[in-house]
């Protein structure tokens, strides 16, 4: 068939069979399908969809594009993590050391940040010294030494999905539930893994706000990693509200400081928990999830985790002495305090909004070029469903922007919605996806 | 809105705005809107349709990409035809003298034959000497002195939709109604008439098979012709056998000068003279679709309509030796006759795969630089619902190649239907649609 033909039979809801998508996709990549025959079949890929095989084959030629990382010599199954992204989401920095600290191995390619949401790469930079540059060679001898590794994206992963997305971005087929699974999920496969953990946010502050969105995609990843080999089992978490408290980089590294060191941050550690049960069960270092979950508690207690985290950032070139004693770092020039108008419960909160106010006090990029102030964000005192009385604190604002500081924070102010009456807050663990179907999530 | 905001409303049902639509398209054309946002924007126009708005917005776009002629000097209602194609189509060749002998004047843009069809140029350069290829201002002049003039489309005419049917041609965007409405009615709206009349096949042998499409086509036209102040008709017409008895180019000229010189070919000249008889309403040369079709008539009948033929044919350089003496005319180097295996009714006719055999005789292209052969063709002597007897003349095949006589022939027969019992044939215009809606047609 003709790319035209291809074209056409996607457009007339049909599915490609492997041979075709594969040639189509590698014509892309190699030039000789131009893009706007690419373009004309990912947008009737919005409107049509794409089949299990399909999304296998779409993935798979994405990460046979680049290189595809060989951890066979580190032994044990390794397991990663992957989140798709939310405000205050700092999983990631205690997940991983907390999971590495029981003995299975993490090997971890993190994100920048994207719209209104934080990146893990972003979060870790704003330790000093620490790199997230290595390369391959480095990501595998790190590993190999201490048991886990986070590192950035690198030019060798999946130039594909690059280009792919690329062309999606400035042809609104971005939002496409098969295309986004087959971008993360080519990117992860890249890793090395064995096995995968996702976290599919839903709520307000997620990229799909709508649960039934979040399920498909959670369905979308979880079929392709299967159908591939990799166990994989997804997780949708609520997103309704920041994850925790602290918004923004050096800010969210000290919140994940405190958690690994023990503080009980309720929501934010529950989520870390149950991902982290979860890895340990893939990775054959617990028979159950929950037993998986007892084992991570007990790493956070005993310090092996804190340990791990802290090893981790020496290995790759952070300071340290920040992590000990987080009190050395800077300060935002200005620290605002927001205070409640009123009293009641806390019932809402725009997260989304939130994400990107605590953007543009410096926490992340309006422009590609603008550099971060790793200093910079929002910590809240009140969660979903907390009670407050008027005056009380609801959250400081942190920034060198002295000029923006009494709008934002009457913008934060409106943000946090308070009513009269006691508010139940949403389960931060909603539902469960494994090969066999989707279930809700109880212990 | 940038491109990508219009592609995002477009592919989510929305609908652009005149300013926002005439941006993107006028961009396209300049070049500063790249291919590949163009071809996502066109599939998404597949999948979401255009509003009536945006039919007349992206068809004016397109007009004024080129010259569009201005025929204010000629007086009267200059009205024009446009037939979506058929096979066996030769309307224009006796509509256009006829309905200017009626004192309407006609100026045509035609078009070359497409995939199974054949097109009015091909026919018309059949005669030796024919130009079709005038200058805009030999066009004016044609006109301004015999009242009618027949060109093939320049490449000052629409150019845009030129660079945007490449485009689809290439991306599967072109079976969209609202593109190739805006496609058609660019071109003919640039011809400087100020009434339109269109024949919209439907049936087996037509670009639009099913009647529910040859309808929104037909709506589409009409409403885009309406909105831009140029009164506009349509009527759906059967496509379901091929026009007439001749198939092919100088056999369609031999057919068109019989029924000019009064032979009554009955399917062809019901439609030929109702579009006439139309486009001297539209024109103001009758009171009536009746009594314009009475007129017509008379202006057969009388031997004007003839003689406006040969007056047009020799003004655009043609020999008119051969339209008085038709069997002057070289013949093909073999004529074979298809005679019936069996006695009955014509029930059926593969018009689509008939049209396809005559291009493969030679009365078309099969590749672009093909030369096509004007003797060569098919004369059937049967339409549906006909008795025919065993052995009894089905059609001649006409063509120089010898090596595919026999096969033709096989398959030419294969292509006829023939029943048992009694056919009714269909009615040959089957509806009527103007700006106030649609109803069947009757007299």
């Amino acid at each position: 068939m003709t790319p035209v033909e291809l074209i056409r039979k996607k457009r007339n809801g049909g599915s490609l069979s492997k041979d075709e998508l594969h040639a189509f996709i590698t014509g892309f990549v190699n030039g000789t399908i131009p893009e706007y025959q690419m373009s004309a079949f990912l947008m009737a890929v919005y409107f049509n969809g794409m089949s299990v095989e399909e999304r296998a084959t779409f993935t798979e030629v994405m990460l046979h594009s680049g290189i595809v990382v060989d951890l066979s010599m580190i032994p044990g199954v390794k397991v990663d993590k992957h989140s798709t992204g939310g405000v205050g989401d700092k999983v990631s920095l205690i997940l991983a050391p907390m999971v590495a600290a029981c003995g299975v191995p993490v090997p971890m390619i993190s994100g920048r940040g994207l719209g209104h949401t934080g990146g893990t790469l972003d979060k870790l930079e704003s330790i000093p010294g620490f790199r997230t540059d290595l390369s391959i060679d480095e990501y595998k001898n790190v590993i190999a030494e201490t048991g886990l590794v986070l590192i950035g994206q690198t030019e060798e992963v999946a130039p594909a999905d690059k280009k792919m997305y690329a062309l999606r971005d400035v042809t609104a087929t971005v939002e496409s539930i098969p295309l986004i699974a087959g971008s993360i999920m080519s990117k992860k496969l890249a890793e090395g893994i064995d096995a995968l953990v996702l976290d599919v946010k839903t709520g307000n502050g997620a990229f799909m706000q709508r649960y039934d969105d979040s399920v498909k995609l959670a369905e979308a990843l979880v079929s392709i990693g299967n159908s591939m080999g990799k166990k994989t089992i997804g997780f949708i978490t609520d997103m309704n509200q920041p994850l925790g408290f602290n918004i923004g980089n050096w800010l969210e590294v000290v919140e994940s400081v405190e958690c690994l060191k023990g503080k009980n941050v309720p929501d934010l550690m529950e989520v870390t928990y149950v991902l982290g049960g979860t890895m340990l069960r893939l990775g054959k270092k617990a028979d159950s999830i929950n037993e998986g979950i007892e084992r991570c508690k007990s790493a956070v207690s005993s310090g092996k985790a804190f340990n791990k985290f802290r090893e981790l950032v020496k290995r790759q070139g952070g300071d340290v002495s920040y992590l000990d004693n987080p009190d050395s770092y800077p300060r935002a020039a200005h620290v605002k305090e927001v205070r409640s108008k009123k009293g009641g419960y806390i019932s809402g909160f725009a997260t989304m909004e939130i994400g990107l106010l605590a953007i543009e006090l410096g926490a992340g990029r309006i422009k590609l070029d603008d550099v971060i102030d790793p200093k910079a964000g929002i910590i809240l005192t009140k969660k979903l469903g907390d009670r407050v009385d008027k005056g009380e604190l609801l959250a400081t604002i942190h920034t060198d922007k002295e000029n923006i500081l009494n709008t934002a924070s009457d913008k934060l102010a409106s943000m946090i919605e308070i009513v009269d009456r006691p508010v139940t807050p949403p389960p931060i663990i909603v539902s469960y996806i494994d090969e066999t179907g989707i279930r809700l999530w109880s212990f």
